[in-house]
C-alpha cells in the first residue's frame, strides 16, 4: 500500500520503546466543528494546548470520542498536523497519540505511518470487527502487522467492547503484549474493569509476561470505574473527561498509594464523571465548550447535532455544584484538590 | 392459549387502574440460588421481607437481575407464590410486580395471567425482540394484548435497550402509555435519562397524554443517573440496587423538591451504585450476601457463577468506605441520611 | 432443579448411544396454531404422522422453525405428547427429537429431562448466548450438564450462528463432541457450511476424534447448500424444508456415492429450496398448508401472522413449477425422482 | 469540508436525472489485490473492461464486496481513475457507479464528490449506522445532502440489512425516493426480497410516487432470489455474481415477460449462484480467479486470504458442471442461453 503521505522527521519522544510515556492522564480530545460541520482547527489547536497547560502527560486524539469515523483520510491528516503543531513550543514533550483503527489491517497500518510521518508519537489501536469474529491469532497477527509497518512506534491497545463489539480475553490481550513489543500500553475499557485489570497483572506476573516490561494500563470509560481501577493497578487515565486535573489529582495520590485521598477526590466529583460519560458525544463536546475549549459543540450528521437542552441544563447545574464559584474556563488550580 | 395455572383470588391493591402504586422504591430482586443452582426459596422468601421491613414500596421479581432467562416457568411459579406469601402479613400494602417478558406475546400473556392468579399486583414486561426489528405498531399491539389478557392488571412498560435491544423513540413509549390504560409506570432505562424523561414529560403533557393519568416514571439501571433523573420528574426507583432504604432517602428530598439534599445523598453513596451496577449480576447477589440477604451469590450457568475476588473484595471495601461502623446486614436508620 | 413432569416411560429407540440414529432424513417440525394462536394439537399429529408416512426417518420437534421461543413450558410438553403419540403406531421406530436450548443450562436440562421422560428419543441443543460471548471451557461444560443431567440420551448440537449469535470455531464443535459421548448428531448450520464440514471431518479423523464414533453431520439451513455439503460427508438432512421426499432422493444418491444424480436431484429442486428458505417462518407455514399438513399457517406474535400475499402467490406458482400436475398433499412417489 | 479532489470535467451520462440508465446489468466489482496486500490497478481495469466486453450495461465498484472497508481515501481514488479510464474507450457509454457510503454523512458528500469530480457516472450510498439507530427523519436528512453536496448526480440507494444492521421499512425507503429526485435506483437487498419490491411498487402506485418517476429496482445479493424478484417488477441486477452474461439473458426474458423462460435460465445456474453468494468474498474472488479476471483472489486481512480449500475445490466442480465444455475466461455467447 502506497504512503498516504510524504515521510517528514518524526519528533520521537522516546528513542526506544523501553520506556512507555503513557503514564499519568492522557486526555482523549474531541474533534471541534463548525456548525457547518467542517473542522475547526483553531479550536482544535487551542483545546490540545490547554491540555498541556493544565497538566496532562499528552493525548489522544481521533479517537471514537473525536468522531474518528465520521472524517476522511485528509481530515485526519489535518487535525494531526495541528495537534503536533500546537504542542511544539509546549516547553515539554507532550506526546500526540493517534487512533488508527480501521476495519482493515493494511488501511490501520497506512494511517499510522501517516501519523508518525507527520510527527505523532504513538498510536491507538482497536481489534477490527468482522462479521464473523476474528480468531485470536487473526488479531495477533493485526498488531504484528502494524508494529511491522511502524518499526518501533508505540503502540496503545485499545480493549473497548462497547464500540467495537470485539471481545477479547484477558489471555488474548495478554498474548499481544507479549508478542508485539510495541504495545506499551492497554487501554482497558472492557467490564467489569477492575477484574479484568486483575486478570491482566496475574497474567504478566505469571505465563505470559509483556514484551515490553513498561507496558502500562490506562482507565478509560470516562474514568467511570477510576476509583476502582487505580487500587487494581493502573498507571493512569486516557480518557474523555474534561477535567484532566481532577484526574491528575486521583493519579497522584494512587500513585503514591494513598487510596483513600484517591477515593475522596473520586467520590467528590463522581456525579461530573457520570454524567459526562452518558452515551453520546454531544454531551462531552457541551462540557468542553463550557470549559471554553471550543466554540461549537457540533457533533456530526447523523449524530444528532447537540446535547438535548435537559441534558445541557443539568450539565450546566452539575457544574456549578461540583465547582461552586471556580471559573473553569481556566486550568483548575492544584489547591482545589488538597 | 390454556391458563398455565388454576386461577385463585388475586390480592388486588388497587380496585381500578386510575391510582399507580409505583411511587418510592421497588427493588428489583435477584433470584438465591443454592450452590447447586436449585431456587433457595427461603432465602428468596426473606429478601423480599427484607425489603418491605427495610420500607420499600413494593418490589419486582423475575426481572433480568432475577436471572428470569435461565428459568423454567414452574420455577417462576415458585417464586411468585413464595414472594406473595412473604408479605401477606406485612402489615401493610406490598405490590409484587412480576416480570414477565417473552419471546412470545402470547406467552407474555400466559405468563402474567399466572402471576396474576398467583396473588401478584402488577407485572413488568419488555418490549419483544425480533430479528427484524417490529415495527411500531407491533409493540403496541403487543402491549395491548397483555392489557386484553389481564384487564385491569397494571404493567410496568420497561424501556431497557441494553438488554432488549429494542430502541423505542419516546413517541412509541407515550404512545403504549396512551392507549394502553393499564400501563401505569415507565421504568424508563434508555440512555440518556434525563433526556427521555423530558421527552417523555414532553409529551404526556401535550400531544399524547396518558391513557392513566396517574401512570409515573420510575429510575432503573441501578440508580447511575438517579440524581438526573429526579430533577427531570420522576416518582421514585425501582431497581436492583441493594440499599433502598438510600434511594427512599434521595426520593423523599426530590418529592419534597430539596434537590440540593437528594444530590447530597446522590454523591454520598455514588461511589457504591456505580460499583455495584457493573455489568454481571454477580456483584449485586455479593452485595446482597454482603447484608447478608441471601446465604449464597451464586449464579446460573453459563454465566460465572460468583463474582471474581477482585471484585468481591473492592466491593467489600466499598461497602466499609461507604458505611463505617455500620451494621448494614440491618435495615439502615432513617438519621444515617439526617 | 425439580423435575418438570413426572417420569415416564422412556422409548428408547438405541439401547446404547454407541449408534446415532442421525441418519437420513429429519423434518424440522413447524407447529401449527389455531388463528387465535392456540395449539393445533389434532393438525400437529397429522403433520408428524405425515412425516413418517413420507418417509422421514425421524423428526425434530420445538426448534426454531417450531416457533419454540415463544412457548411456555406446558405447551412444549403438549407438543411431546402430541408428536410421540403420532407415531406410536408407525410401524417403525421413528425417534422425536425435541429442541430444548434455553437461555439457562439448568433450564435446557431440566426442558431435556421432560422431554426424556415423556418419550422423546433425542434433544437439539445450540449453545447458549450472553451478553459477554461465553469461554470456549464454558460451552463445553454446557453440553456436559446436558448428558449429565440425561445420561446416555442422544444430543444434537445445533450449530446456527444465524439464530444463535454464538460463533464456535470447528475446534470447539470438536472438542464438545470429544469429550460428550452423548453427542451424536451434528446439525451444521454455520456458513460457509461445506468448508465447515471439511474442517470437522479433518478434526474427527485426526486430533479430535470423537467420543461416539457414530457421530453423524447432518445438513440444515432449509438444505440450500444441501448439494455441496454431501459431497463433504454428510449423514443427510435435518432441515425444515416441507419436502422430505426430496432430500431422501438427494441422499440416497449421495449415499451411494452417486454425486451427480444428487446434484441433479437439488438442481431441480432449488428455485423452491431458495424460495422456502427465506428468512421468516411464515413462508414455510405456509408451504406446510399449501401441502396440507395444516389448516392454518398462523404465525404467533410478534412475528408477522402470516406471509406477505406476493410470497404466498409467488410460492404458490413455484410448487406449480416444480411439481406439474403432482398432488403435493399425499407423500411424492419415488418414481418422481427416478 | 473540503474537497478530497480538484474538480475534472464530469463524463456525464445523462444530463438530467431524469431518464435512469440504471436499467440491464450492473456487476458489482471485486477488487483485486496482490499477494502484499497492494492494489493490482492492472488487474482491476482488466476486470471492469472485460464486464463492458461481455455485456454489461455499468458496474459499481468499491461496494463490500470490493472490499472498500479495507480501503484509504487514496485507494478509493486509484480505483474510481482506473475504472473510468478502463472505459473510456468503451465505444458506448458505461456507467461507473461508485459506493460512497460512510459512517459520517460529510464524509459520504466528500466521497461522492470525489467519485463525480474523478468521472463517475453515479454513487451508491447505504444508510449510515448509529449505535442507537437514527430516526427514519435522519436517514431522509441522510440522502438529501448527498444530493446537496452532489446536485444532479444519481444515487443508488443500497438496502441491504445484512451488512448495515440498518432496517428501513419500505414506506423509508418511499419517502427517501420520494424527497431526493437524484436517487434513481433502489438496490434492494432486504428481506423478503419479492415482498419488499411488492411493497414499495404499491407505494410508488399510490401514495408515494417517486420525485424521479425513472427510477429502478435492481436485484442483489448475488441474485439469490432474481427469479422470483423479476415477477415482482425489476428492472435488472446489480450484484456481484461473476457471469453478468447469465443475469443479462434472464433480465432479456423478465422484460419481454416471458417468465417461464427466466425461471429456466434461473433454475439451470442456480447451484453457481448458491454457491457463489456464500459469505464471504474470497469465494467471489475465487470465481472471478477462475473468469480469468484477476490473477490472484487474494482478500485483506483481517479476513482470510483465500477460500478453503474445499470450498474452491468444489466450486471449481461446479464451474464445469454448470458450463459443461465452455471456455468461461471468455464472455459467454448469447446461444448458450437460447
Amino acid at each position: 500500500m502506497a504512503r498516504l503521505t510524504a515521510p517528514i522527521l518524526r519528533r520521537s519522544l522516546s528513542t526506544s520503546t523501553s520506556t512507555s510515556f503513557f503514564r499519568g492522564v492522557f486526555p482523549i480530545m474531541a474533534t471541534p466543528f463548525k456548525p457547518d460541520e467542517s473542522l475547526d482547527l483553531d479550536g482544535f489547536h487551542k483545546a490540545v494546548r490547554f491540555m498541556a497547560d493544565a497538566g496532562a502527560d499528552g493525548c489522544t486524539i481521533v479517537g471514537v470520542l473525536g468522531e474518528s469515523n465520521r472524517m476522511t483520510d485528509a481530515e485526519r491528516e489535518s487535525l494531526i498536523k495541528t495537534a503536533v503543531a500546537a504542542v511544539a513550543d509546549a516547553g515539554r514533550p507532550f506526546p500526540i497519540c493517534v487512533g488508527t483503527s480501521h476495519a482493515g489491517t493494511a488501511a490501520t497500518v497506512a494511517l499510522s505511518q501517516m501519523a508518525r510521518d507527520l510527527g505523532a508519537s504513538a498510536v491507538m489501536v482497536t481489534p477490527n470487527k468482522e462479521p464473523t469474529p476474528s480468531s485470536d491469532e487473526t488479531l495477533v497477527e493485526m498488531y504484528k502487522r502494524v508494529a511491522a509497518g511502524c518499526p518501533g512506534l508505540p503502540i496503545v491497545l485499545q480493549d473497548h467492547p462497547a464500540s467495537t463489539q470485539v471481545h477479547m480475553s484477558p489471555k488474548l490481550v495478554a498474548t499481544i503484549a507479549n508478542e508485539v513489543p510495541e504495545v506499551t500500553c492497554i487501554k482497558l475499557e472492557a467490564l467489569p474493569t477492575p477484574a479484568r485489570i486483575a486478570a491482566l497483572r496475574q497474567l504478566w506476573s505469571t505465563s505470559l509476561p509483556t514484551a515490553n516490561p513498561e507496558c502500562t494500563i490506562l482507565t478509560g470509560l470516562g474514568a467511570l470505574y477510576g476509583g476502582f481501577d487505580m487500587e487494581q493497578g493502573t498507571e493512569g487515565f486516557m480518557t474523555g473527561f474534561a477535567f484532566p486535573e481532577i484526574l491528575k489529582a486521583m493519579n497522584a495520590a494512587a500513585q503514591a498509594k494513598d487510596f483513600e485521598r484517591a477515593h475522596a477526590i473520586y467520590q467528590r466529583f463522581l456525579p461530573l464523571i457520570v454524567f459526562e460519560q452518558q452515551p453520546g458525544v454531544a454531551v462531552r463536546k457541551e462540557l468542553y465548550r463550557l470549559r471554553g475549549l471550543i466554540e461549537s459543540g457540533h457533533v456530526r450528521h447523523p449524530a444528532p447535532p447537540k446535547a438535548a437542552p435537559a441534558l445541557a441544563k443539568a450539565l450546566k447545574e452539575q457544574l456549578e455544584r461540583s465547582f461552586p464559584g471556580v471559573d473553569v474556563t481556566k486550568p483548575l488550580p492544584p489547591e482545589l484538590f488538597s
